[in-house]
């Protein structure tokens, strides 16, 4: 599983062979046999890992359990709720037999005398099966807010792949709540929204526009989908994550009804929200640069490789190396995800290359004459910036460099979104935007109506990636219908 | 999701349906619409958080990564490892279409125009997805030993279900293990053994024999598999988990080699190891009792229940509920996992039989009294004794009990197990033993063929649960076919 070393396709060039390259080569992903589902690398688990502590605190921190519901739904459940099953059918894995047999010419085919009554889907998403179970478990307002998530896998046929933004299997995590009433569950799903936020910024240092999808790019059952949208380094925009006010639409499918404190029978109000493995995409096409990853400190799951240099059977390698898993022990005892390389193969160059690949966000050298001037040589990978520390500081160095370059990352791309984000009064202004090399964010006003966002999605393959929540309002015109609009909405490319 | 209180079915006179009842009344697990799948309730999931945190621990601790292997295997890698397609293409759910359409009927089914070249296996287990894999990864020794674990859920369609026991969906983890020599496989295959056995000792109190399973018992594709066999309250035998040495079966099966230090190719030697949620059923089928689950402390979801009580509406109400609050800190502080109870809609006695039936270790009830007299009233939940502890001592008193508690379970389950283990060396004797009320662990000499074995088995019901790693030789004859005989071997009606 050694990283092969080789410089990565150009990444002003062609983004795409540079994003594939690079989550291969930085052992984080890899296509497997099944089209469509990838193999994560230990090292692209880790990253995984770490989201997944991370939220998993926050939703208990706000009052949400884990629980598990069942990967199979019946195909009837599936049809329940209109709009979903239209969502949904087009690609969706299914099972229709359980049992394998032989053939008389030795091959092994489903048995057809095992043919399943009623198929079952592999989830696409759980609202169905979840609100069923709900329907048992719901009667009174005792029993309300009913607060879950679930870590699971989930599966849509995608017949264009990428590697962690789209897949036919999907990691992720799925939030189902119930509520008494309409403004709770609203709040609800702004606030897991806004927990959302918080994380892909603090933790991912990605900056991101909070706000509404429109009807036309809503999720398939709910009345308001939350979003965040950020911007990648091609300028193409990713929606980063979900967050659904479901109304009373799967309560009403699967006859979920709760006795108010009027003893009034009431149908129950939901949401659901999750984020997937599409965070790590959105990490590396944020981040990344043509030496390879680069991980914001907080998420890393190294954030510190201290790579020992000395001769090969030379006197001091005894006392470099003592030294150096000293300083790994100081700076894990502080809780700094430290890294220590004393492969004796490969030479400091390779291995200087190798972790910039992998973006971990300090290097710390340790040669002869460090250890006799009781200094370490710290890089950043973020600026490349040098600097020989002295032995007795190195904690407090290390710890303040990490929040440095964390805030840098954020800053950076901060700057790059800002300068990539257009404001664009007139229709041929909007094509010539989205025709630069890098079109970014194009706010314009639209006249609210799903056909005019279609036939724009149509002459210029932009969407509207969402109603920002944090714009004033405006009366203007529409910039391709020219009706009345009254404010401004979010178009880009997207993946 | 209330647990409705009502007296459990006698465990004694049917311990099926006191199982059965209990992990739904206890708001463990349920029946979901799909047959064998179950719906984890956050409590019962709980549970399982609280077994994987404490064994990916041990993992990491020993070396091991997690990654991430697709849900789909293609029919063609099963089929690849002789014994291993045998021993699963039986239970195995079949993915044969990728979309649905609507019917002129209006009925929603999967469309004829999109079935699978190849049909996809829902991994029963992955060691072939896993193996394909390796083939790409281990090219050297220097890639060798490569130590994996992934957490997933697999599929094997059990005909006849039982809640943690014998599932559709079954959660659990699974280690592959590739190493440069056959004797540091069988060693690792020992090791792993040899921590889910510390495992499930320290934590989960059950006690249990170690040993190797029978040919005919044998994981489909292993050379040897090692297993921990534990006796439930009906005298009936479970499989808590296996570690299997795999030999070069499945590196030859998809071509796995490496050039050795001499530079020489040689295929790899692998393991696989695998624990589920059927430790939960363990855990409750050794422990529990008449008023529901007991959990050993250690790995309770919450050790300490605090339930204060007061009159509604009394002068002391918010004195008392201070000194709870303060307790739960106080308790939390020292990593006690403490749960406060504050509702006003339920009886003190409700409650009681509520958390009792839940198996939380401690109950703390601070009432007018503990309140004036700086104390609390402490019942275990093992024993029903109940203690006035002064306040002071508290967090020291907590500690110890939940100590003693933990070992109390341990031993009084063990003194389960010796009594109902029988040696036996006569084939009647052997036959009357399993007609007892509580048939137990039966050793007895038996010849070594899976042909006596097979027939012991059709005659009595009884399996061999594991050749014993702990047994002195002897020279003896085989109870059934009176063949020699070198080893006692554990026999018992199973799960």
């Amino acid at each position: 599983m050694s990283s092969q070393q080789a410089v990565l396709p150009n990444k002003k060039e062609d983004f795409s062979q540079w994003y594939n390259t690079l989550v291969k080569k930085a052992d984080l992903i890899e296509d497997s046999a099944v089209r469509g589902c990838m193999v994560f690398k230990p090292y692209g688990f880790a990253l995984w890992e770490r989201i997944q502590k991370v939220l998993d605190e926050a939703f208990k921190r706000t009052g949400h359990q884990n629980a598990y519901f069942p990967l199979f739904i019946p195909l009837s459940y599936l049809s329940k709720e209109a709009g979903h099953v239209e969502g949904f059918a087009k690609e969706s894995a299914i099972v229709t037999h359980y049992r394998l047999r032989k053939r008389a010419d030795g091959k092994i085919v489903p048995d057809p005398t095992a043919a399943l009554e009623e198929p079952l889907v592999v989830r696409p998403t759980s609202e169905t099966i979840i609100w069923h179970t709900y329907s048992k478990w719901i009667q009174s307002y005792r029993d309300l807010p009913l607060l879950l998530n679930q870590w699971a896998n989930v599966v849509r046929w995608e017949m264009r792949t990428r590697p962690f933004l789209r897949t036919a299997e999907i990691l992720w995590q799925e939030g189902h709540t119930a509520h008494a009433t309409a403004q709770e569950a609203q709040t609800h799903a702004r606030k897991m929204h806004d927990l959302y936020t918080d994380f892909i910024t603090q933790y991912l240092a990605i900056p991101h526009i909070q706000g509404e999808k429109s009807a036309h790019e809503r999720f398939a059952g709910a009345l308001n989908t939350y979003t965040m949208e950020a911007l990648m380094q091609d300028g193409k925009a990713l929606q980063l994550g979900t967050s659904h006010f479901l109304g009373q639409n799967f309560s009403k499918s699967f006859d979920v009804r709760f006795s108010d404190q009027q003893g009034k029978l009431q149908y129950a109000w939901g949401t659901s929200w999750g984020v997937t493995t599409r965070l790590i995409g959105a990490l590396i096409m944020t981040h990344s640069d043509q030496k390879g990853l680069l991980l914001p400190p907080k998420i890393a799951p190294y954030q510190v490789v201290i790579i020992p240099l000395y001769k090969k059977n030379s006197p001091e390698k005894k006392d470099i190396l003592t030294y150096a898993e000293n300083l790994q022990k100081k700076l894990q005892a502080h809780n700094i995800r430290t890294q220590l390389d004393t492969h004796d193969t490969q030479s400091p160059g390779w291995k200087f290359t190798a972790y910039e690949l992998k973006g971990i966000p300090l290097r710390l050298v340790i040669g002869p004459r460090d250890l006799a001037q009781k200094q370490v040589e710290v890089t950043r990978r973020d600026t490349q910036e040098k600097e020989s520390i002295p032995q007795e500081n190195i904690v407090a160095t290390v710890q303040q460099m990490l929040d440095t370059i964390q805030q840098n990352m954020y800053s950076k791309a901060l700057a790059f979104q800002e300068s990539h984000t257009t404001q664009v009064d007139d229709y041929e202004d909007f094509k010539a935007t989205l025709n630069q090399d890098i079109p970014g964010f194009i706010s314009a006003h639209w006249d609210g109506t799903t056909e005019t966002e279609k036939k724009i999605q149509e002459e210029t393959k932009a969407t509207i990636r969402c109603l920002p929540q944090d714009v004033s309002p405006e009366r203007a015109t529409c910039i391709y219908s020219g009706k009345p609009s009254t404010q401004r909405v979010l178009f880009a490319k997207a993946y």
